[in-house]
């Protein structure tokens, strides 16, 4: 069943592949991921496949992503379990190319984890990289288009993909390929869920099967509010007080685990993410919320999950 | 004598541009400026056209290396000029392209001079942006790593030309490429001067021919800095004291004209531009400075200069 996949650790590898693919006219669609692959990421490998002649996928726990307190170490990491998953998933016509690189190729001058000791180019995307996840997490997006511009100078994808799932981080990267005219169009799939509405995340590996199965509401509540919200233009409104939507997620989410902490809940502007006092048809909105939850060894992991008005 | 130079207005012109060129395999070498080109900028080009198959040059002020108070409205725009100086100066195989985009075409998301209420991506290259000219102007390397970065995701030059008049920018922009993964190779070509000494500035436009005559003490004073280094080193010294060289300037510049304000005046690591306290012939140094004098039509001129020791 396996295939052998060509696997790239170098820039350089990278330029002659994607090279060849351009003077072959061929067009590149490009899945960057942070490894400890699931479905969700299969899914984005699934569309690019389908929509261009050559797909790469990149595998890089990227540092300048992580606080110092956070998991950077204990991300999962697991590269042969993450390119079997990807020839058993594709046995036919699968990705060409899986770009794994060291940290030193993708920061050639090195990088540290406290910001303030940080030296070398950042690419910051102000007024979409402040707040929700960026509140909790001040240099996070920084981190994610840091990273995702040097892919893009490294891959030149005509296509790049990114999961819904991670709601915030679509808005940002889509402001830097506009802003810092990349060329590239940025693809944004729709989540992929496991039965019971969870969102498929990497971190997920965390959890106990029970905090899996109790999971299941932090995506619950959310529905609410979006059920909600529908019902009430169905009937007729025009728009939709942002109180009353959280209202009804909060109904669901006071029946919560008490080990369970939820940090947000935010109806925020699909496009700037900017607070939304009300909801109408025509701008629409994103529910977006982060939840911490026990891991089966000890400490929390950070669940984040949205749904589109 | 004048040839006609097509110009590409924007990002999707220069992108067929450059795709028929890499169809070719031409190398593509590029020139950005901000217009008010004088015999520094061609300088530039002519080593642009004897190493590359295609020269682009760009044309744009930049908004956002402009403080609000500073003269981004009084910068001098010449565009008719400055194609008549291109065409003049390489009559026979002149440039292939000239860029000239509006500020929206480089801004889509557009762009105010207030850092703070500023939108969008930016790039920042710490460790090398805030001394010197950025602690002058705090955003001044924010707005040149930004633009530049824009640059070249439209024009993907092999080969990107700067003068080491603007010793700074050479710096933050070879580190930006570096750090960012660009492929691009960054070219630093010496710089032009007056016969009198003094460097070659678009902002030389805004001074009197006196003021212009008097100015050649700002390189006089960097020179006998570097004099003195080299007589100490040549005797046999291993390093010289930074403060001994600083002493050797402030001589000369005692001299100065009483309306001449020295704004600094540092002597740097070459490559991070950080303060060095002795200079050896392994390292070498930077001495660089920026001087206000009086402009022909009053107010005052920032100009800076440098020498490599």
């Amino acid at each position: 069943m396996t295939r052998s996949v060509p696997v790239l650790r170098t820039v350089q590898q990278v330029r002659q592949w994607r090279r060849q693919c351009l003077f072959n006219h061929e067009k590149v669609g490009f899945v960057p991921t942070m490894g400890a692959l699931h479905l969700g990421h299969c899914h984005l490998v699934k569309h690019s496949l389908a929509n261009n002649d050559r797909t790469i996928v990149s595998i890089f726990v990227n540092p300048s992503q992580f606080a110092p307190h956070e998991d950077l170490d204990a991300y999962p990491r697991a590269l042969d379990r993450d390119l079997d998953l990807l020839a058993a998933t594709f046995p036919h016509k699968g990705v060409d190319a899986v770009f794994v690189p060291k940290v030193l190729e993708m920061y050639p001058s090195g990088i540290v984890l406290e910001v303030d000791k940080q030296k070398g180019a950042f690419v910051n995307v102000k007024g979409c990289s402040e707040q929700l996840e960026g509140a909790q997490r001040p240099a996070f997006f920084r981190g994610v288009a840091t990273v995702v511009a040097k892919l893009l100078n490294i891959v030149s994808p005509e296509n790049i993909y990114f999961g819904q799932k991670d709601a915030q981080q679509c808005v940002v990267v889509k402001n830097m390929v506009k802003d810092l005219l990349f060329d590239t169009e940025v693809n944004v799939l729709p989540t992929l869920r496991e039965p019971n509405g969870l969102a498929m995340l990497s971190r997920n590996e965390y959890l106990s099967q029970q905090t899996k199965d109790e999971c299941a509401i932090i995506y619950q509540g959310l529905c609410a509010g979006k059920d909600f919200y529908s019902r009430k233009i169905n009937g007729g409104g025009t728009l939709v007080a942002a109180k009353s939507i959280l209202q009804e997620i909060q109904k669901v989410y006071d029946t919560m685990p008490e080990t369970y902490t939820v940090e947000y809940v935010a109806i925020s502007h699909p496009e700037t993410l900017e607070d939304l006092e009300e909801v109408t048809p025509e701008v629409g909105a994103t529910i977006s919320t982060a939840v911490r939850v026990p891991r089966a060894t000890g400490g929390e992991a950070r669940l984040i999950d949205n749904v589109q008005l």
